[in-house]
């Protein structure tokens, strides 16, 4: 019988998020408010890298966090389609690294396997919603599970739960946001003066920015991002590539210290809307006024504007998220799945 | 049986934004999203000065419309009591105007009336959220019926939704906001130089104001939002007497302008969070500095910052809102009544 009480989950990847995620679920007495999630327990931990731990009676999470810190890793190794095959569980957590070169299409398999044995899926891994989200929608609801991804855009803070469930009834008109955090960094420093490449630097160092930055300078992420939101929240089927990008590695400093100058901020934003019956997915600098809320956006925070047809305009902003934040989106998704059950 | 699909509505009030959700729902093909609302019927309209209007088969939107415009108000007359008592309706919608001197007691008792006869309720009226929604939420839990109240603070954006359904597992720590209109109109409008006086009456003017603006003025209508969320979202039992209040009146146009000089805008701003085993709701006005998105809500929009123990920061804005928005917290509600049933 699936335990609603006890999902066990099988956590593919185990990044920064994954370890967040697994302290806070190893610390229930600080978070008092996961008294309702009932009794999580993590049955696989499988990375391609650093190895992998499994216990179909529950792995212990300090146990887990301990032999990972101490080792770098874990000793077991184990692929992710054994895994899948393999191991017992109810939930995946497929929360490894975005691949968009390959369009997501590791990422994609996973998720599949996991709805086609009938098991509930949440990816953090925003290939499968940009690049197969109407597919495996359908998968999903053919076999009865969830499919969610409240991770995927502005980390924990509910996008898509905002939409499905708060705004129910609202036809979408358009979506707007700044939702990439090396470029948003990168573009204030650089209107304090800096160079994209000392920008860049700081970034990096501060965590922000990947040691490849070319994805998030080059609208990539944003692009996948918007993808994203069009496929679930729109019902498109736009894949990134059909996203418009402007690359910030286009803009000089003088572009941007003009824009100071005159009172207005360059910022990257996103935006996605129907229009003559095909859905348009942009990626663009654009000028904005003080007035707007956007303007404010510095950092690693975000912001999304929803504009509907009764609602009017819904703004939403993620202010100075932490590891938690991103973490807490897993978490969301995890009532979600046992709401659904 | 009750019906999920057809829920008959009984309004009691119909202001604006009531005359507003009836339009709504007289032009369906308007608005699309609304399709899986089910057949929604109006069976019942009872206002205390501009009578009523019944018809248990289902009154029509459009003629309901048609004679409160032809006539100024409706023919028969049927007191609010006789009318929880008499009609055979699913959903009560209370949308009488608040009462702050007499606590709200009217709208209770209306509330009460429903939910004891087994029928849900929605409240617009945020006297029964502000005084009584401790013992009016465990009668609604005793007979398994919705009780629901999303216009009362940010007109239809989702607050309460927000949090109890796309931040569950989150403990909130604090809440804060601009939520008065009419303070943060009239306050705008004297930074740039407008008496008191005359910003009021522009406020009224643009039906921002009501004609006896002294509850806005003075915090009332303020506080009375500062209990709801206290009470709704923080598990708290805060009347609005006890919310601390700073009235605008003791505001002169020189304090205003001089936070102006110094980069930074008054605003009149709403509180709540837990200290020392007690609830603290205040409605105060502070320094807000142009960095912060509190400085550019203005006008009649409003925003609210959640800070929770997981997820971090998370804020809500509503901006330029209309009648339709307001509109939509109904609508909110009706869907969150039918998913309970």
């Amino acid at each position: 019988m699936r335990r609603f009480q006890s999902p066990r989950l099988l956590l593919l990847g185990f990044g920064n998020v994954g370890r967040r995620l697994v302290e806070i679920l190893a610390n229930p007495a600080d978070y008092p408010g996961l008294a309702d999630l009932g009794d999580v327990r993590l049955v696989g931990i499988v990375t391609r890298s650093h190895g992998a731990t499994v216990d179909p009676g529950g792995l212990e999470p300090r146990r887990v966090l301990e032999d990972y810190g101490r080792n770098g890793g874990f000793r077991e190794t184990l692929a992710s389609d054994e895994a899948l095959r393999e191991i017992d569980y109810d939930v995946l957590v497929e929360m490894t690294p975005l691949d968009i070169p390959g369009r997501g299409a590791a990422a994609i398999a996973h998720v599949r396997a996991a709805l086609e044995s009938g098991r509930d899926a949440i990816t953090c891994n925003k290939g499968p919603v940009a690049w197969a989200w109407r597919s495996l929608k359908e998968l999903a609801r053919e076999r009865g599970r969830a499919l969610v991804c409240e991770t995927t855009v502005m980390d924990g803070v509910p996008v898509f739960n905002l939409v499905q469930r708060c705004l129910r009834g609202n036809t979408i008109l358009r979506i707007e946001g700044i939702l990439n955090s090396t470029t948003n960094y990168v573009l204030g420093e650089m209107e304090r003066g800096a160079s994209l490449e000392s920008a860049v630097a700081g970034a990096q160092r501060l965590g922000v920015a990947e040691a490849d930055p070319a994805n998030d300078l080059e609208g990539w992420d944003a692009a996948v991002k918007v993808s994203a939101l069009a496929n679930v929240l729109l019902g498109a089927d736009l894949p990134p590539e059909q996203v418009e990008r402007e690359s910030l590695l286009t803009v000089t400093p003088g572009r941007i210290q003009a824009a100071a100058a005159r009172g207005v901020r360059l910022k990257v934003v996103c935006e996605a809307y129907p229009e003559d019956g095909r859905m348009v997915g942009k990626v663009n600098l654009r000028e904005i006024p003080l007035s707007d809320p956007f303007a404010l956006v510095s950092g690693t925070s975000s912001i999304l504007r929803l504009t509907t047809d009764i609602a009017g305009k819904v703004v939403i902003t993620e202010e100075d998220p932490d590891l938690s934040t991103t973490a807490y989106g897993v978490i969301s998704d995890l009532f979600r799945v046992g709401e659904g059950r």
